[in-house]
């Protein structure tokens, strides 16, 4: 099953057209049902022509995570940008702030009075420009005020002269087993709560954002108007092994070639495993590994191989024991585990059909951290 | 303790430029007095101004991982580069090896028949050009044959015209605590092994090389020729917590703000860790994090906050009891886990001295995954 196209040199990473469209046009679909507004995060994949084909599908807006990822899809013509983040502004956040409201719709996360003063104080006039949404702990323990305190930090920001739209949330605990259905309980129970706060102090809340992608598919609009799931567009490892995604809706695999490959046993000595290793490693799948994992990343074409370890340009590869080795230079497809990361280490991505390499995009906004 | 220029936005990555000076000049010392030659694994940093800081040091070439990284190193001057990995060399690759060695002496790894018949086959008449070290496995269980099987590989490598010169082996197991000392051992004993092997062979063994940075000190002239340590030049959290470094020799930290901030309990709700959550997540530390490991990366000025969890923009960071929290806004530098991730996720870095910033070098090798 070879659907590495022969221009390509490993590692490299490689977006199946088809897979990405159906993905896209599935959670849009859904979302719409639920009548939701879809507001993805374009965090996980970086590339404005992804974004584009998520707008296209009907998406409200973008989100970011960055103001230096909000500048790249404004740049690319963005009308609707979401910093789900509590940003920490200074003069130089304020003037790309207010660079950035001249060009698009701006909202911004807020967790505390000391930060909304802030960020109101450095505006000056143009923080009613700016839409403020209170960050909502709803279990992770990040960031985040618990609901009750959502009003304190609304009057905060109102004081300092920006514009209190509604609430939002990360339920970033749903990546875990089990836990996607009490986790987006638990995000729906705040967001409500911080909502019933926020009106009670005479706010008008517009929005109640929620939704990882393990949840944005439990949540309804009893609770929250929009969702903002990042990963539903490719798919990964991690969301394949909570059940959140099958086989054949992953959309991004890294491309590597078998360069080491040991039968184990006698040969290699005692205790040393039956293995291949592959020319992919954590500086091209990332090295996020939760506890839960079965390991590094999976192999597409064999779910029972294990990626037991990954250094930089290696990852060792035990193999099913009453299966074939697979041959030296054999190149293989590999699921990262978190494809946010996979996406930020690559410059660009093979754009592929079946075997056929059909264009390359630019990840345009990839290391923008800041 | 400030000292992070204003004119840095968080986050981001600072080099000291003099702990970085001293690093490179205390191992080159060290390596010279053991009577070995230092070739620097360039990975870590992937910059050429300190590749050149380590040449002007004496050392006697420098290790790469990719041939990306040996064209960068070779355009900016590098004369004597080793691709310290077994290539699987298919004909765009032998193009790329045959200009590589126009520029500079080129050496690379192989550890099976298969890979040496491979090169040696796509290169035709310019193998002679390619010296080859065979990849031992010294007890890292992860590329590299048994010392024993040294000899078919060299003697494989020789059939298809390549230049056999010595045995190389990553002593990877040495990262973890208790380890380096018998890291070190197995990986003189194993390329002794092998070097003996190609000798009864026939071959003359010119270059045996080891050293990973934990065990480089540890390695002595008797077994080895030459090491190639990568992370001294910086030091990190891990060196750090396996005791191979000292706080005052880390000369890269992430620059992060406070963003959010918890004082747990009551007001945030039961269980809820009193914490701050500072800017810089596994976009720019990197998420290697050993079972081991105190954390996700140490604070610089903080040694009992621990790194509880990281995400892509966030660092979970729990605070001592009996310690005061930082303030929003406060500006803290992070020690991450392992330097060659975060040296690999940022375009540039800031150099500083004291709380000045002197210069920004551009990491110019980053993302050469192939």
């Amino acid at each position: 099953m070879q659907r590495i196209p022969a221009e390509v040199d490993t590692p490299d990473v490689l977006i199946d057209r088809d897979v990405l469209e159906r993905n896209v046009e599935r959670m849009a679909a859904a979302v719409r049902e639920r009548g939701l507004q879809l507001r993805p995060h374009a965090k996980t994949h970086k590339v404005p022509e992804i974004a584009a084909l998520q707008l296209a599908a009907g998406a409200a807006g973008l989100t970011v995570a960055t103001l230096g990822e909000a500048e790249v899809f404004a740049a690319h013509g963005a009308g609707d940008l979401f910093v789900a983040y509590p940003l920490w502004v200074g003069p130089r956040q304020a003037e790309r702030l207010r660079r950035l409201s001249a060009a698009a719709r701006i909202s911004v996360g807020v967790d505390s009075a000391e930060a909304a003063a802030a960020m109101g104080g450095q505006l000056g006039d143009a923080a009613e420009d700016i839409a403020v949404l209170v960050e909502i702990d709803s279990g992770h323990h990040r960031s985040g005020v618990h609901p009750d305190a959502a009003a304190d930090v609304a009057r905060a920001a109102a004081r300092a002269g920006l514009r209190v739209e509604g609430v939002f949330t990360f339920p970033g605990h749903s990546y875990a087993p089990g836990m996607p259905v009490e986790a987006a309980a638990q995000e729906q129970q705040a967001l409500d709560r911080a909502a019933g706060q926020l009106e009670a102090a005479g706010f008008a809340v517009r929005r109640r954002s929620g939704g990882s992608t393990p949840s944005a598919l439990l949540t309804d609009s009893t609770a929250a108007t929009e969702v903002r799931p990042g990963v539903y567009v490719f798919g990964d490892a991690q969301q394949l092994e909570l059940g959140r995604c099958a086989l054949e809706d992953i959309a991004l695999t890294v491309a590597a070639t078998v360069v080491s490959r040991h039968e184990g046993g006698t040969a290699d000595g005692d205790g040393v495993p039956r293995r291949v290793v592959l020319d992919a490693g954590s500086k091209v799948l990332g090295s996020d590994r939760p506890a839960w994992a079965t390991g590094y990343g999976r192999l597409m074409d064999h779910p029972d191989a294990r990626i037991t370890a990954l250094s930089e340009h290696h990852a060792t590869v035990v193999w099913p024991a009453d299966a074939p080795l697979p041959a030296l230079g054999e190149r293989l497809r590999v699921i990262p585990n978190h494809v946010c990361l996979t996406m930020n280490l690559v410059d660009d991505v093979a754009v592929v059909r079946g075997g056929t390499l059909l264009e390359r995009w630019t990840v345009a906004a990839r290391g923008r951290n800041s």
